[in-house]
């Protein structure tokens, strides 16, 4: 069993290679739920779909997050209303959401419904919300105000200064069924590439996860989501300077090393792997950057140790 | 003023023509919302939509429900999941409840919302829900089960026999802004030739409307949905009959009596014209079925009293 903590299209990115690496059965995720949203009464779990679809290989290539082939009538449709339209929602997409909803309005938990959709998509791996419970990410803006994730990734394109964080309703909520046992019982934990703030530690921040994870600290390995000080995808290198951390590899030690014995960091950053060593973590140097064939595969070798040998 | 107790197809097919006759900023709509349903999380108002689509010309030729030209990728994309698709929802359609949905979320009430899809549509008539409260119709069927309308009318296609009917919520709930005035100001109230037992019943047991109707009821003209001891479209017949009344101009003429001054049946029942004014209405006979050019104009007319006179 090879566990996964996971956000969205960075873990995606890693999590498909990782599949084919050691066997899609394997591979269990775990997956942030704190950029949830509910609209249009519609409950939307934008990491557990970008994670689905990309391993079902449905995922559109060139955003890495929504389905290949897309249609937007209903959104098209919506405009006429002046409708919320800023959260882009694709026909085939929001039949996600409504069967999600639907389920979920039923009384099924959403790890219950989380699997009923992989399966329907043909997937083996195990994923798995972080909760059943309702965590909700909620961002301070520089102004002062406190809106969604949603509304400051998607609506304000994450071009606003954020001041704080925080993942309400995380302290009463309890990990869903199956997220403390595949921490404890994996041969090896990856922390994927995915933002630290606020894709990793909602997840984290889920009584019991934490303690888990660090619980298992030298099986614990983190790949970075900076390379040369900034974020491949999105605005962790912002965030991470706007909350008083390091936008570095380094920065991105600091954070794991309580939880993680190996950072995995990109060759361009080769030069700050004894900064890293310092925090007290090891060092791995590899390609990082998913954008050529074989690199995520190699990757995920690494992190689950198939050539800790060699490196 | 012109006031409609209106509930889907059979009432939209005269209210478009009356608006024609009329002018549609006279007209004034009192709909039915007992047959709303939440599916998928979204408020789904299809007489509310059926009246809308069909003034603004938009709606299905074929079915009188629905949008013409609709297309229907989110239900296609919905049976990966084997999700809820008896009750089909087009894409175009679905951005109408998904925009009601988000706005009541918002706290706007219902006739605010039809309001606002009625003006999108370019609709100059006054659509309100008979209520902005919560008053949902349920179907006892003959074993015993309860069920909503829309599993009866549309997952069961309204083929089981049904013993009992009642609307939940009505007793508590009030009438919606402007449904009372539009009663007691209009010239001329036209009970629509919708489903007696489904579609305007409800509207009556919202407290305050019967009441309201009847003290007008000289100026209440009905038009029978039942022509030739047959619904034109729909249960109403058979409802009829399994409800201990007649499936005939003579049953409906019962059932409105009490509440309107004057009922207007098909000229396939000009036989049952004494039997109607037996039961203390005046009858007129005049062509009802809608089918060809001109009928619905000279119906809408007639019951408006442009040609009282001649009649």
């Amino acid at each position: 069993m090879i566990t996964a903590l996971a956000g969205g299209v960075g873990a995606a990115r890693l999590l498909a290679p990782l599949c084919r690496a050691v066997g899609p059965a394997r591979v269990h995720a775990v997956v942030n739920t704190g950029d949830d949203e509910v609209l249009h009464g519609l409950h939307i779990s934008p990491d557990l779909d970008t994670v689905t679809y990309t391993l079902a290989g449905a995922a559109n290539p060139t955003t890495g997050w929504g389905l290949a082939g897309e249609t937007w009538r209903v959104m098209e449709a919506l405009e006429r209303y002046r409708g919320q339209t800023w959260f882009r929602l694709g026909d085939r997409d929001l039949a996600t959401h409504l069967y999600r909803t639907q389920r979920l309005a039923e009384g099924a938990p959403l790890s219950a419904v989380a699997g009923e959709i992989a399966k329907a998509w043909g997937i083996r791996s195990h994923l798995m919300p972080m909760t059943d419970d309702e965590v909700r990410t909620r961002v301070t803006l520089a102004g002062g105000e406190e809106v969604s994730f949603q509304d400051y990734f998607v609506r304000r394109r994450h071009s606003v200064a954020v001041t704080g964080l925080r993942f309400e309703g995380a302290a009463t909520s309890r990990p869903a069924p199956g997220v403390l046992e595949a921490v404890a019982g994996a041969e090896r934990l990856i922390i994927c590439p995915s933002n630290p703030l606020v894709s990793i530690a909602p997840i984290l921040a889920v009584p019991g996860v934490e303690e888990a994870v660090r619980a298992r600290r030298q099986d614990v390995v983190a790949i970075s989501p900076i390379v040369a000080g900034a974020a491949l995808k999105g605005p962790a290198d912002r965030l991470l300077a706007e909350l008083g951390h390091e936008a570095s590899v380094v920065g991105v030690a600091r954070l794991w090393a309580p939880i993680a014995g190996t950072l995995i960091v990109d060759e361009a950053d080769a030069g700050l792997a004894r900064q890293v060593e310092a925090e007290g973590m090891d060092c791995l140097v590899a390609p990082t950057v998913m954008d050529r064939p074989g690199v995520g595969e190699s990757l995920a070798r690494l992190a689950v140790g198939d050539t800790l040998s060699a490196s």
